[in-house]
């Protein structure tokens, strides 16, 4: 049965089958199972407080969207009495801190979200705007909010999934512990960030500037999606990541394809050989050496990656795939490989805005993927290394007239986005196994993994205090990330309260 | 020297010499003496009467606007009292029609320009608006419209070139012989066309319905660009073309790189693949059996070829290029072969609009230069062909669930422009002798050539008549044709008003 089956048309029995094993879980957990109870009894409030968060803009390069987001998000702790503060580095986007103080308490967690999100093309998205988040039913029509929700429902909206969600549920879990009278057991922080989507470039000079506030014994990570089966994880580390621009260059200027076709050097052809020059179609890299400082999984790490449920066939299914890169290999086992993915390209105009000339440049996009190991500038010096060897002459800016007289093939190289390192916690630390056991006493059936395909800016967390950082996500992995018509699915929600109160009462 | 200093920067002396080319120039032929003679003392009126026709909205696919273009033609036809007809076929943009009898004439001759314009993108114009025509002086420096205009100035607008230069070279040309009291000699007349740059799909019902009208003993086809050296030039051939969009996909959606990325087939891995079986960095396309129907030059057509400035180091310098395209050969050379050109490319985004996503799709526009001998048709099957040899399923919309479940790669082949085939008159009919025989007693040192690089609906006409088509193209060569920032160099028109009245004095 695929997953999409699984999603939105599900049997009685099996809808039966899954209610037990709803109820079932949360029993296991006294914060969990308060969270339960109390969201039952408050998921219009929840939903309508969520709404208003999704309905600021938050596209990580417009830092007066950032400004508005923090100012809202402070204004909801606020009301909670939760102390919070602005905290700013030269020329970033404002980070929000947060802390509640438990008398007694003699650990410290900190709990990291995000409030920014993905750049937005609003005339891609179907029936809704990525700032005016909507409901739809399990068809995909957009509805009017209930009192009670079908858990299959979905919100859209850019940052419903990613990562807004987890900030909502926060808030949620700590009112619902509020309400039935859980106390807290140990010191806890929050660390929203204002540019995780845009690679978190300053997150090291928060980290030295306020050294002192954001010490804390453990980082809980709440960004990503659950499993692809739907079960809740817990991930020990993730992978880095490094974005890049080329651009190659033709002409100075476009060109008559009839009357220059043939003879102006076609940047389209010479982007295409580069790109057979650095991967090949299973995913295999093939920039000299760029395997070289990728350590490999451990024994036990192997493991868990083997007990995974296997997803690959539902997946496919449900994204309309018959064949995948890897040649064979399970998805578990790709994503703790180095990935190099052409993320985007541009060139001129296609389809209705096709004109028949020679291009003058055309950009590929690149992000890669980066395992433990692997050191983001190294990759970059690779990339200029390999272009050198297929002939282009690197540059960082326009080539001039100067520049182009003496060199026949230019490329644009521009590695801004600064990127981050894969990090992975040992899973035998103690409180690596406190994280598990409770998020399995909240959720039942969870998966362990030492590494999820997402990259989330935890490397300079993990240099700067040699704490571990687990990762703990709650959004559904069918909500378009990064995409448009990005989506939390209500049921997705719900559970991530329960999950995040089980944490927020370590 | 390069050809931009030429334009932009002469010496006194070059500046001497070519007054003294360009008033030597006319005064060999009558009609060309009077269109100087009266361009000198009407040129404001002119330029004004040629910005109203530019500042109308002209893209070939905006029916209304071509609809709006005819009419204001057809009123500066009418003020001239000149009789024109709109020509209309169903579910096609219409065509002006005009006609000039001449009491006595034997002979009658068709002279074609078209109205229609290529797609525009108005973000990337510099200083100005495609349908808001400016004047630039030759620092490119938007300036008020004088009264006597420095010959080196520019306008800019679309379509200032292409194609509505010819238009108003004939209507000025006509005022001039006119006001100098000079009588025509052949009939004349006039075919206006309405989506030239949309491959004029409907030319052939056009002139099946319309036979009787538009028979005529030659057709005189006024678009394209003189020669780079800036010489007048006279064609007797255009290359075919045929445009196609192919569409690759992978995952029914974006998906996250770092959760899918080396997993979800990447569709720029596979485009890359794609475009380097197709072609090489030369120009040389591998699609097998691509040259099979090329129809080699005559000797003499060699000739005429190998008789053309070389102007490829001027080129080279002016458009910024090391190495061209052809391995070594001379462009005059390189435009009597086919041509594969990618003409655009699009997938997700690049630059500050690059998003972490691996592509759900990409689409590769491409258009294909056609020399005698080959047909569109099965051109396009041969794209089909090489699709299949590669692995593709070929589909000709959106695949579906089913689609995707049983076929690993698939490929939208989208070849709705139709296209036509290349065309070659004989340089010895007495009528080609004739039009050139007329250019160069307006013009002085012309250049004649069996082919240009670029593409002109002529197939259709001379199947339909079976009679010579010859191209006497008036635009600068450096007109930014296709692309934004269009223009017309002053000095263009004012020649390409003498060269319209020679060819109209015919």
């Amino acid at each position: 049965m695929s997953l999409s089956q699984l999603c939105y048309v599900p049997n009685m029995g099996m809808l039966a089958l899954l209610g037990f094993a709803m109820i079932a879980a949360g029993q296991d957990h006294p914060a969990a199972r308060a969270a339960r109870e109390y969201r039952m009894s408050h998921e219009r409030a929840i939903v309508d407080e969520f709404l208003s968060l999704l309905a600021i803009p938050n596209v990580a390069s417009h830092a007066g969207d950032i400004a508005r987001n923090v100012e809202h998000l402070q204004h909801l702790l606020a009301h909670r009495r939760i102390e919070s503060q602005v905290l700013e580095v030269p020329n970033a986007p404002p980070v929000l801190y947060a802390e509640i103080r438990t008398p007694g308490a003699t650990r410290t967690l900190m709990f990291y979200a995000h409030i920014d999100g993905q750049p937005v093309e609003p005339a891609q998205w179907q029936g809704s705007k990525p700032f005016t988040p909507v409901l739809k039913d399990r068809g995909g029509r957009v509805i009017a909010l209930p009192e009670k929700f079908d858990p299959e429902s979905r919100i859209y909206a850019r940052s419903a999934s990613d990562d807004k969600a987890p900030v909502m549920a926060m808030l949620a879990a700590l009112d619902a512990m509020k309400a039935k009278g859980l106390a807290l057991r140990s010191n806890l922080k929050f660390f929203f960030d204002g540019e995780e989507e845009a690679g978190s470039p300053n997150l090291r000079r928060y980290l030295e500037q306020y050294r002192d506030k954001l010490g804390a014994d453990a980082w809980i990570f709440c960004d990503g999606p659950v499993h692809q089966s739907r079960k809740q994880q817990v991930v020990m580390g993730v992978r880095g990541v490094v974005g890049l621009n080329l651009t190659l260059y033709g002409a100075k200027r476009e060109l008559h394809s009839g009357h220059y076709g043939n003879w102006a050097p076609n940047p389209l052809m010479m982007a295409a050989q580069l790109m057979a020059s650095m991967r090949n179609e299973d995913g295999r890299i093939l920039i000299p050496g760029f395997y070289d400082d990728v350590e490999p999984l451990s024994e036990s790490e192997k493991q868990a990656v083997r007990n995974a449920p296997d997803i690959d066939a539902e997946l496919k299914e449900e994204l309309g795939l018959v064949r995948t890169e890897g040649n064979g290999k399970r998805i578990e086992e790709l994503v703790n490989l180095p990935a190099l993915n052409f993320r985007g390209m541009q060139a001129a105009g296609v389809g209705a805005q096709s004109r028949n000339v020679v291009p003058a440049s055309t950009t590929i996009s690149i992000d890669v993927r980066l395992v433990k190991g692997m050191d983001p500038q190294r990759v970059v010096d690779k990339f200029r290394q390999h272009l050198a060897s297929q002939g282009y002459h690197v540059v960082t800016q326009e080539p001039d007239d100067a520049i182009r007289r003496k060199h026949p093939r230019i490329c644009r190289l521009d590695a801004r986005e600064g990127g981050y390192k894969a990090v992975r916690a040992s899973m035998d630390l103690p409180i690596s196994k406190e994280v598990i056991a409770a998020v399995k006493a909240a959720r039942g059936d969870i998966v362990v993994l030492p590494t999820m395909g997402g990259s989330l800016p935890i490397a300079p967390i993990a240099e700067a205090f040699d704490k571990p950082v687990i990762i703990v996500p709650i959004a559904n992995h069918d909500n378009n990330q990064h995409g448009h018509n990005e989506n939390i699915r209500i049921q997705n929600l719900w559970d991530g309260i329960e999950t995040l109160a089980a944490l927020l009462n370590l």
